[in-house]
């Protein structure tokens, strides 16, 4: 165990799932008292581009500028390391990642890992995730690394999947009901998936309204466990 | 209404109350999209020096300089305003809000303003808080500027108070439970008292536990709420 470390938080989309992560950090650090806690700069900048509108909708600018600029300020103040909680906007990680000098985490690689050591024998792996992430693919890569595949749910439920998490961005969740949720999960569960991922931080706010007995893996509390680790000058194991 | 503005936040006294005024930020925010949210550029600094030691027990450093460099940096990163979730810290307000050329909130005047505007004839106001603020008398200048007095809870019970204050700081609240809280509301409304005062962002944390028929203002709800206005370019009303 080394010196305390502080991380950098590329926050804002959208700011509850940032609010969220940083809930997940604090209640996963072993304190006694606030000095114990981690030290996060947090840039919750819900002006980010929209990454639905750069990357699906091909209407507006990348994303990736202001990203850089706000990775490379919270570095500039002292952040050691970086995390940004949205795994859509991981689709733009290498052009982050390779823009600073600070180590910045892969939500992508982080919830790979944890699911090939957790469930060896995985092969199918079920996302709850934005609509974004089929067409980008973004967890193939990390997935397929480890020899699994994705399965998305029906377009039907997934478009209601997607209201959900646009009205969690516009504080609606309540309104409109964890419903598209539990039927993505069931409907996954009976095409006979392995685990689940949620694999989009808005869901993660939500997570404690789906009920499932399969493994299910929350990529905003992988994350979370990643920082309070590595804050703490551990190495990820 | 004028151009939206960041806010800076100076936290980590303790975490999770920083993660609170977020939510309450956030969730008060009227938003159809990310993009409606306010931006927060946040030093959530749990290594700020223990406001106790330094003004209770005298064992440790002021925390005044490490707050006056954070504020600064916040404010040269962009911050259009500041806000501070500890009640306590602002025994510090006059130094920082002179440290720094952009607004700094002061939640102890909002307070008072709040309650002389929503109950004109009160006189009395129980203060639900930590022990430090009997003995540096914190709110007292602002609550006598409008004609009211403070009122403390008994030693046994404010003990029991700041024991749970401490716990929340150590992710231990729901250990301890929330008896403490109760009791010294209920303490205070058979001493007569017009109103509460939720005046500690970790007691805000957990203030759903609370149940009184008393009207009853809590600083970080009414900073939070102070924070969107402002955010919006609205002027305080």
């Amino acid at each position: 165990m080394g010196d305390a470390k502080t991380v950098g938080i590329l926050g804002g989309m959208g700011p509850a799932a940032t609010v969220d992560l940083m809930q997940r950090i604090v209640a996963a650090t072993p304190a006694s008292d606030d000095s114990d806690h981690v030290r996060m700069l947090v840039d919750n900048n819900p002006k980010v581009p929209s990454r639905l509108k750069a990357l699906i909708e091909k209407t507006g600018p990348s994303p990736a500028p202001v990203l850089i600029a706000m990775a490379q300020q919270l570095a500039a103040q002292g952040a050691d390391f970086l995390a940004m909680p949205c795994n859509t906007a991981h689709h733009f990680y290498a052009e982050l990642e390779a823009a600073v000098d600070v180590p910045f985490l892969n939500i992508l690689e982080l919830v790979a890992t944890h699911i090939s050591r957790e469930q060896p024998n995985a092969k199918r792996v079920g996302l709850l995730a934005s609509s974004a992430l089929s067409q980008i693919q973004l967890y193939e890569p990390s997935l397929h690394a480890r020899g699994m595949e994705v399965c998305y749910p029906m377009p039907a439920q997934q478009s209601a999947l997607m209201a959900l998490i646009l009205a969690i961005k516009a504080n609606a969740g309540d309104l409109v009901g964890y419903a598209a949720l539990q039927n993505c999960a069931d409907a996954l569960e009976h095409d006979g998936v392995d685990c689940l991922v949620i694999a989009c931080t808005e869901l993660s706010v939500v997570a404690q309204h789906l009920h499932t007995d399969l493994p299910s893996y929350d990529a905003a509390d992988l994350l979370a466990k990643e920082v309070v680790l590595r804050a703490a000058g551990k190495t990820a194991p």
